[in-house]
């Protein structure tokens, strides 16, 4: 059984390797993978991205832990997310909120029954003592609607979805930029015209304006340097720069807001 | 099996990868986990906090590698530590001094027998050559005491036990400053009064003084900013505050010592 | 079976979990290493020089997967190396040059068989959806030359082997400076007399002459800082300073000139 693993712990800390030894410890043949832990810290939606972004990749079946809680301690709900074949882990804040959007009939359980837990359970660190027991009892075997009950009123995040202007131009928002300096957009293929990059467009960014969508980072014409968009791998269009930082060139962050219109 | 790994060789270099090639490669079904490859470069008291923080979450027979080892190549012995139901592999400079004081009984053996080792066994690269080799045979099922001779003289650290004060204060030291700046001190619940919280307290870190003892971050009342104190996952009392760094704010370091009064 | 990645993804983003995920969605019982994922990014070389250095600490069989690929959607071809008893996968572009120079009769195979391929093959990330399915098919059983025609006009890189100047002496090249500022030269034992440092040399390299050659780090002399020269544990000759930078003191970067004189 694969188990994922998505904090804000950074690996200089003893933080995530605890983790793995209470779920080595209770789900012995467990393949642990760690997806990233230098989510900036308490950065739910940016976590709620990276986690969107690649657990497709993995089979049916794995169980993904994902800790990026500032409100560990308080009353703030732990909840198990079954969604698309997968189970997540985590606090109630949102982290799971995109997967939810994106596959139909998920269903949210309220982690409620503790026997599982590892006790004494630490006020500041769930993720040892409550997330992980939970991830080795799911990945052992028990179901998530043994582990408390269903909810509905769980947190959501805001939608992925853009946004139509008056004027027919679409608005989303800067989802992630990675460590190449891609700016990763929330437009998907489902949110643009079939023919999306055949008849002229204009993506209004930052301190950019962009025109041209290519294939590749290395196709012919990229390399001036030019911000072009791209279809991403994680199914966003992206804004990036041949061997550059399109992040950097045109001033965008995080949270930025990404207009494409029609001419 | 499970093998951790705890060094200063950072990520960027092939010397945590050659490692795991020569656990894996002598002890195929080994579970390697890294605790951490951060420890700054030959700070071995680093070291010795994190291994402290990190072992008891892992399942008796863990080997627990550790290489920190300033002194690779010359005298120094290596040394195979067997406590708490846990054993340890690594260079004999104080890396295990912190468990072995903590747990009671622990044995220590200097490792005399090469026949392990890979050959021919580098000067500068212990890690791959000696530690990894040892772990992967206690793995396999070697005894430490079929390794070598038991020792006492091993080297110790300076105890993490408090200094009592002639007017009644302790001090302890900074132990761990961690991603999040919260100041990890020496204290644990067994040096300080039953009721420590409960009536009135002053602790002298820095720049700071601290008079609040609060048991989560977020908890009501925290949102100031202003550092208080909580018992930190480690068993350690910590130094916080809420979604900043303490450290930052009291100007504390490792090593610096941390003094608790009681009016 | 173990399967190694070395990539130029850092850890941050979702790229390298992905490819994990694949690997153990079609082979599950791989044990997955990472070598590093903090290459430069679209450094070829430098990931060249690490693989080289990891590679034979991990038993015959291994499968290293690397991906460092300015190329990735371009015309750029997809190979698998059969050298030495490891096989290599990733893109065309000299990452697996060093390990084919150094292994005699290593085999160059083009993938060409795309059955393995995860569908839809992004044309910007080849790790998840070509090389991580690559893995895990040459993992599974499946052999290099059932995925393609062999090859002999792979890309190759500048060899390593020193140039000799007219007055004797020779010339190699800095191929990387490690975490802790060491400066690994080409030069191995093969390249120098077998006496090397029993008589009088001196290493002319940045803004500095070495002349002394020591055993390991903390040898007695060595905590003047001066640097020195060590046999390092990749098997190259390193320039090196007792807990300090030999890069930062020399001047020396990854590609610079080192130069042998012996008088």
């Amino acid at each position: 059984m694969i188990v994922t693993l998505l904090t804000d712990f950074g690996t200089a800390d003893y933080f995530v390797a605890a983790m793995k030894g209470v779920i080595l410890g209770r789900a012995p043949g467990a393949a642990i993978v760690d997806v990233t832990h230098e989510v900036p810290p308490q950065q739910v939606e940016d976590a709620a991205f990276t986690l969107l972004a690649a657990y497709r990749a993995f089979p049916a079946g794995t169980v993904h832990v994902a800790v990026v809680d500032p409100g560990v301690g308080s009353a703030r709900r732990a909840v198990v997310v079954d969604a698309g074949g997968h189970r997540f882990v985590g606090p109630d804040n949102g982290l799971f909120g995109w997967v939810i959007e994106r596959e139909g009939g998920a269903r949210v359980f309220h982690v409620t029954r503790g026997e599982h837990f590892r006790r004494p359970v630490s006020a500041t660190f769930h993720g040892r003592d409550v997330f992980a027991p939970v991830a080795a009892a799911l990945a052992s075997g028990v179901l998530p609607d043994e582990l408390g009950p269903e909810i509905r009123d769980f947190v959501r995040l805001p939608s992925l979805r853009p946004r139509r202007h008056d004027d027919g131009s679409l608005e989303a928002r800067v989802l992630h930029v990675d460590r190449f300096g891609n700016v990763v957009t929330g437009f998907t293929a489902d949110d643009l015209p079939p023919d999306f990059g055949a008849s002229p467009f204009r993506i209004v960014a930052g301190e950019g304006e962009i025109r041209t969508l290519r294939r590749f980072y290395a196709e012919p014409g990229a390399e001036s340097g030019e911000p072009f968009a791209i279809w991403g791998s994680a199914g966003f269009l992206e804004l990036v720069s041949f061997r550059g930082s399109a992040a950097e060139r045109l001033g965008l962050r995080r949270g930025d807001p990404v207009v494409i219109a029609f001419d």
